[in-house]
């Protein structure tokens, strides 16, 4: 079984083995329901692996939960049980986790924990083990994160290391003894903090040069009459960037950024030389009336996006910028953000690249269509699935990517924030390597930036997409990197005593 | 008298050659009364101009005036009366002056009008004459104006057109022919659009190269413990600067500017190579006792400011930045900001770099010392000498320079804004020309960005000055240029109709 990449599994208990009870039902009256098939699933699972469960629960001990486990016939198939109550600590705290992994001998990376929560995932990359959102059965998950589990993005994910302590602690008493009142720079000052923990180096090397990519893919649902534009212009579009003559050519060329284009799935096809083919699928399917792609489609988008950040690092990139072209994608990022939000089409839906009101309408419902066949709690995998896009899962990967190197990344508008999202509810230390470029004028953007705790460099106006405004705020990034390598300490002055 | 740059000299009569009287007083009640040394002055001016007058009133014809300044024997001294009832529109609406100029047979450029009221100033620009705010004495008024007339400043001021009408149109129509949702490229568009009508050409040309000027100078008033710094750090800062180690270097180097260092009246001098030595004085003086300094230094670091602003441009320098050094000048900056627009210390004193309570309140107890003297109203050069600073002043004659050679100039935060403020009131027609840069966090800089109606392009809480803020957004101000001269239209494209 050397090809595992796990040795053991621990599951979450209620929503995930039993049906979810309510918190406030009295131990007493408890009557656990098992979940579709996963009696069975956990007989053919502990063939090949240790087999544990870690709750969160108000009052009950390992042995009341056992007690309950027995009486639905599964309690004989766990080897070790830990409670919340039993270790003090409730998820996210990450001791449960530890506590199982302890008594089952296994190391947190040879471990896979399964949840339905947030508060799961959180628990477990504190825990420093992989976690999977529960996604179809038990069965289905578990296969479904061992297929993952070697694939570009998912190791990407897991090589992001956090921040270096040791170099955001240099660059913050480095900014205190330059020659400047402390604190001068504002925003550009906790940006060169930022940076020095992402390189682990301070002063942060220069993050320079710098390189968008600019990923196309079409949607099905713009043929639901969700935009004003035809969905062929995404590969005109698309083409006229890879010319060199889009709006973000001049943006990049006033910058010093390279541009790239990629084609993760657009439906006509790229005209012209200078395109990376990288197509997933012909555009996604209408995701008001179906899922947009299958799970697998997902899964290849990511993986593009972890290529190309990879392939613009090791060509050089210092910095890298996320950009998309997409016909109707402000849709499929608004239902995105909305599913992973739990808001509605109404909350999220914004006027894109110039919709009237009766397309603003048809947006709406078509997004809520959507968000009814995905129903709370959904994973970003699935979610991604159900009404996503390939460039959004593309750029997902991108950012984890870029991450994964250790570089940093500057993201655009509504787009890339519904990826930036995804990537972060998969693997949350992707967040402390990531920028907001530009305040987008969609509602679904600014709640993304307020949920993630991101403040935008700028705030323009701008709704052109192509990683137009992000790569507006390169600069400002790049000063940041410079004034701490730059400037003058106090000491070296031998400034008078103020 | 060929030197004379001037043949005809207009007046306002309320407030200007006789005292204001209540608007609401009726014509029989009202008792004209002489300015001090007006009959004087008139006669003597009487020999070497043709005079006029030219006043707003609520009911009177010439015939009326002139009775009332026959009661104070001035009648006789008047060519030619003209009020706005004659004309049948109040000033600023140009046409009084204009129909006084024709009667007395003066052309507008061989014309100077001297009123004591914005309104008077906005005429005499609407007519294409001269204007000057009553200062001192009529006789002393003149006098100073006839000397100004031919120094750099006013030269400069008066060489300002306005941007170009065709360019203008051209850029709005070229906007929305691009490859592009029209307006989605937000501020940037706009931008683009000013670019155009100041070059006078669309698109405009790259503005690139761009130079940072740091005009360095000491204020008096940072001995009264308005600052927590020492006044000797402006110089050691300038040399800084000179030396490439501040934080303007870190930055500028970032978006490719180059920083020029001006001592426009530094007290201890600059130290190291590289300085432009142009001292007017070895700083103010403390402007909470006297005046900062006499108008004759205003004049001469106005003329530091256009000189070097010419010098930028002939070097080859397609942008400027405004840019400083001087310990206590947020103060100045702030007074220079109360006194224009008839507010109170503390309505615009800040922390500047970092006042503590204390600090703040002598600030505020400075500025309104100073403000006492000044008394409105007050016009732009006064309120320069009585609270000014020798850098305000040189960059209000930079920011004219640069508009004068229909360069933009890219504003930081409030010292700029002070002579911003300042240089709008002499030279109205400089405002298209300017591009603010950054939000300053003082009082002072947003009193002056809302009066003026300007939205800075960055909002990133700076406050080091030294040109930081407005540095950052340069690589915006060239994209906005390139956006025009480098993205494909529609029609280029064949795109499929929306």
């Amino acid at each position: 079984m050397a090809e595992l990449p796990y040795d053991c599994l621990l599951f979450d208990i209620g929503g995930t083995l039993v049906a979810a009870a309510d918190p406030a039902t009295p131990v007493a009256d408890l009557q656990p329901v098992l979940l579709p098939r996963v009696d069975g699933d956990l007989r053919r699972l502990a063939d090949e692996f240790r087999l544990g469960a870690m709750t969160n629960t108000a009052v009950m001990t390992e042995a009341d939960v056992r007690v309950h486990l027995d009486a639905v016939g599964i309690d004989g198939l766990l080897e070790v049980v830990v409670t919340s109550v039993d270790v003090g600590a409730h998820k996210p705290d990450p001791r449960g986790l530890a506590i199982a992994m302890r008594r089952i001998g296994s190391a947190p990376e040879r471990t896979l924990y399964i949840g339905d929560l947030p508060t799961d995932r959180d628990a477990a990359r504190r825990a420093g083990c992989d976690f999977a959102y529960l996604d179809g059965t038990l069965g289905e998950t578990v296969d479904a994160a061992l297929g993952r589990a070697g694939r570009p993005f998912f190791r990407a994910a897991r090589a992001i290391a956090p921040p270096d302590a040791a170099a955001l602690r240099a660059a913050r008493d480095r900014h205190d003894r330059l020659a400047k009142p402390p604190g001068s720079l504002g925003v550009v000052e906790a940006l060169g903090v930022q940076l020095a923990g992402i390189a682990g180096a301070c002063p942060p090397p220069d993050p320079f040069p710098a390189a968008v990519a600019v990923f196309a893919a079409d949607h099905g649902v713009a043929a639901t009459g969700v935009t004003m534009w035809p969905q062929e212009l995404t590969g005109v579009v698309a083409g006229v960037v890879a010319g060199g003559r889009a709006g973000i050519n001049a943006i990049a060329g006033s910058v010093g950024a390279e541009v790239h284009v990629i084609d993760v799935g657009t439906v006509a096809g790229v005209p012209g030389p200078g395109v990376r083919m990288e197509p997933v699928r012909a555009g996604t399917a209408d995701l008001s009336a179906g899922p947009a792609m299958c799970d697998d489609d997902v899964l290849a988008a990511l993986d593009v996006g972890v290529a190309v950040a990879g392939d613009l690092v090791d060509g050089g990139a210092r910095c890298l910028v996320t950009g998309e072209v997409g016909i109707g994608n402000t849709t499929a990022a608004a239902a995105v953000v909305a599913a992973l939000t739990g808001k509605r089409g109404v909350d999220v839906a914004g006027r894109g690249a110039g919709a009237d009101d009766a397309t603003l309408a048809r947006k709406v419902a078509a997004i809520d269509a959507g968000l009814a066949r995905v129903g709370p709690p959904a994973g970003p995998l699935r979610v991604l699935a159900e009404v996503g896009g390939l460039e959004i899962a593309a750029i997902a990967g991108f950012v984890v990517g870029a991450a994964s190197r250790r570089v940093p990344v500057v993201v655009d508008g509504a787009i890339a924030c519904a990826a930036l999202l995804a990537a972060g509810d998969l693997a949350p230390d992707v967040l402390p390597y990531v920028i907001a470029g530009h305040r987008s004028a969609e509602p679904a953007g600014g709640i993304v930036l307020d949920r993630l705790k991101l403040v935008p460099l700028l705030d323009l106006g701008m709704r052109l997409g192509e990683g137009t405004g992000a790569c507006l705020a390169l600069p400002t990034v790049r000063a940041a990197a410079r004034v701490l390598a730059e400037m003058a300490t106090l000491d070296e002055l031998g400034a008078p005593a103020g």
